[in-house]
C-alpha cells in the first residue's frame, strides 16, 4: 500500500502547499461535475502548463472542512511548449504565481516547490495536525468568522471534555469514531488532543496523529462536545471507543469548525505552516 | 443638532453592542424592502418586547461595512406586557440572550445593558476606531478570512503610505475625502492613523477619531494604497486634501476590507470592545 510511484523518466516532481475555504466545495477530492479543491487546482495548472495534471494529496477532506496547509504533489513534463521555464529551480514563484491568479480566491496556493521523485504528498506525511473551533457562547461569535467554527450556543465543560480526550490517546481501534472503508483497517494513533480555551467563550480543541481515518476528527469532536454539555460522561468515551460499533458514538460535528492546519514530513522534507496559520 | 432627546416619561434607556458580518446586508441604516442590520434588529426587539424599537447608532456603516463594537441605544417602556422582567437590573442578559436566539448568525448582540436617560448612541461618542485589513502578497490570504480584507495582490510600500497617512492627522476639512451631504460640514479631526504588518503579505491600517464623515475611511484608504502602490507621492495626498474637490482623490477602497472596531464613550460610560476583538 505505502509505496511511492515514482515519476515518469524526464518529469519533475512539484510539491504545492494550499489552503482554502472549505464552504463553496463538495470537499476536497475529485468529483465529476462537482466543484472540488482538487478539480480546481488540477485546472489551473492544465491551463497554465498545458499539460494534463493529476495531483496525490496529503489529506483527502470532507465537504465543507478548511485547510491552511494541504500538501499535493504531481509529476510534470518540463518539455510542453511554456512549461520549462515555470519549471525551472527549486522555489517555483513564477509558476505558483501564475496558479494563484487563475484560481478563485476561496484557494490560496502559497508555495510551489521542486522536489526530489522520493517525496510524496500523502505516504511521506509524518504527521497531521487538526483544529477544530468551538463557539460555546453566542455573545463570544466573531460573526466575520462564524463559516470557521461550530456555535453550541450553550457552555461546555472543558475539564470534563480533558478527561474524555485522555482516552483516545494512544493507538487504537477506531472503528466507533469514523466512517469505515470496506477492507480499510480503523487503527490509528493519536498523539495529541490539546483542549484550549483563546477567549472567553471560545474553545479550541487540536489534534495531531500520523493519520486519521474518514470522519475521524468530526466524530471525536461530536462525542467531545456532548460530554461537554454534560449529557454523557468522560468514561463514556472510553466505552464507546472501546465497543467498535459506530451507533454508540454522537453524531459527527459540523465540518465548517474544521481546518487541517498541518502537515509534517520530518526532517528530510522540512517545511512550516504559513505564518498566519496562529491568526 | 447635537442634543439627546430624553427618553419619555416613564420608559427605559437600553444600550445594545453589537456585531455583524456586513456581507448579507444592504448597510447598518434601515431602509425600506432593504435587509439591514437595524431593520433586523428592530424587528427582533419588537418581536421580544412587544413594542415598536427605534435605534440610534453610533455609526451607520456602510453597505458590506463590518463592526466588532457598533453601540445603539432606545428607549422601551417596560409596563408593555412582558417586557418588565428583561427590562430590570442594569446588565439585562436575559434579554441579550432571547434577542441573540432570534437574531441571524450574522448578527452579534454581545451586551445589552439598561442606561441612563444622559446617555446617547451617537452623540456621546467621544472617539470611534477602524481597522483596515489589506493583503498585498496573494499567498499571504487566508481563504477564510476574504471577506474581511482588500486583496491588492501586489506589494505594498509601508514608509510611503506612513508618510502619506501624517499629512492627514489632525483637524481638516475632508470634503476631497468623503462623500459629501448637503449643508453639512465635512471638517473632522483624525487623531491616528497607525499602519503595521501583522504578518507577511499583510498590513492593517487603524483609524480614529471623534467621528467620519461618509465614505471618508474608505477613501483615505484608496488614497494610501495608491501611494503605497507606487503610482502617487506621499505629498498627494496633502495637495488632494488641501484641494477639496473628490474627483482628485482616489477611489474609495471596497467596504468589505472596514471594520467599525470601536466607539468610546469616556469616563462617564466606560465599556470595552468584547475581548475577541484582537484575534
Amino acid at each position: 500500500m505505502r509505496t511511492t510511484r515514482a515519476p515518469d523518466p524526464g518529469h519533475v516532481r512539484v510539491r504545492l502547499d494550499l489552503a482554502y475555504d472549505g464552504a463553496g466545495f463538495a470537499g476536497f477530492a475529485r468529483q465529476p461535475e462537482q466543484r472540488t479543491v482538487q478539480g480546481e487546482v488540477e485546472a489551473a495548472l492544465t491551463a497554465v502548463l498545458g499539460q494534463p495534471a493529476v495531483t496525490t494529496a496529503a489529506g483527502r477532506t470532507d465537504r465543507g472542512v478548511h485547510a491552511l496547509a494541504q500538501v499535493v504533489h504531481l509529476d510534470l513534463d518540463p518539455t510542453v511548449p511554456r512549461a520549462g521555464p515555470l519549471l525551472a529551480g527549486r522555489d517555483l514563484a513564477a509558476l505558483r504565481d501564475r496558479l494563484a491568479r487563475l484560481l478563485d480566491p476561496s484557494i490560496t496556493l502559497w508555495q510551489a516547490t521542486r522536489v526530489g521523485s522520493g517525496f510524496d504528498a500523502r505516504f511521506s506525511a509524518v504527521a497531521r495536525g487538526y483544529r477544530y473551533r468551538l463557539i460555546d457562547d453566542l455573545a463570544a461569535c466573531d460573526p466575520r468568522r462564524r463559516g470557521e467554527q461550530w456555535v453550541v450556543g450553550e457552555p461546555l465543560a472543558l475539564t470534563a471534555m480533558r478527561s474524555a480526550a485522555r482516552h483516545l490517546l494512544g493507538e487504537h481501534d477506531f472503528a466507533a469514531l469514523c466512517r469505515a472503508a470496506p477492507g480499510r483497517s480503523t487503527v490509528r494513533r493519536l498523539d495529541e488532543v490539546a483542549l484550549h480555551r483563546p477567549g472567553p467563550g471560545r474553545l479550541d480543541v487540536r489534534l495531531r496523529g500520523p493519520a486519521f481515518c474518514h470522519q475521524q476528527v468530526r466524530s471525536i469532536l461530536g462525542c467531545l462536545v456532548e460530554v461537554g454539555r454534560g449529557r454523557r460522561d468522560p468514561d463514556w468515551l472510553r466505552e464507546v471507543l472501546a465497543g467498535r460499533d459506530r451507533s454508540r458514538a454522537a453524531r459527527v460535528a459540523p465540518p465548517h469548525g474544521l481546518t487541517l492546519e498541518r502537515v509534517s514530513y520530518g526532517r528530510r522534507w522540512p517545511g512550516a505552516p504559513p505564518r498566519w496559520v496562529a491568526t
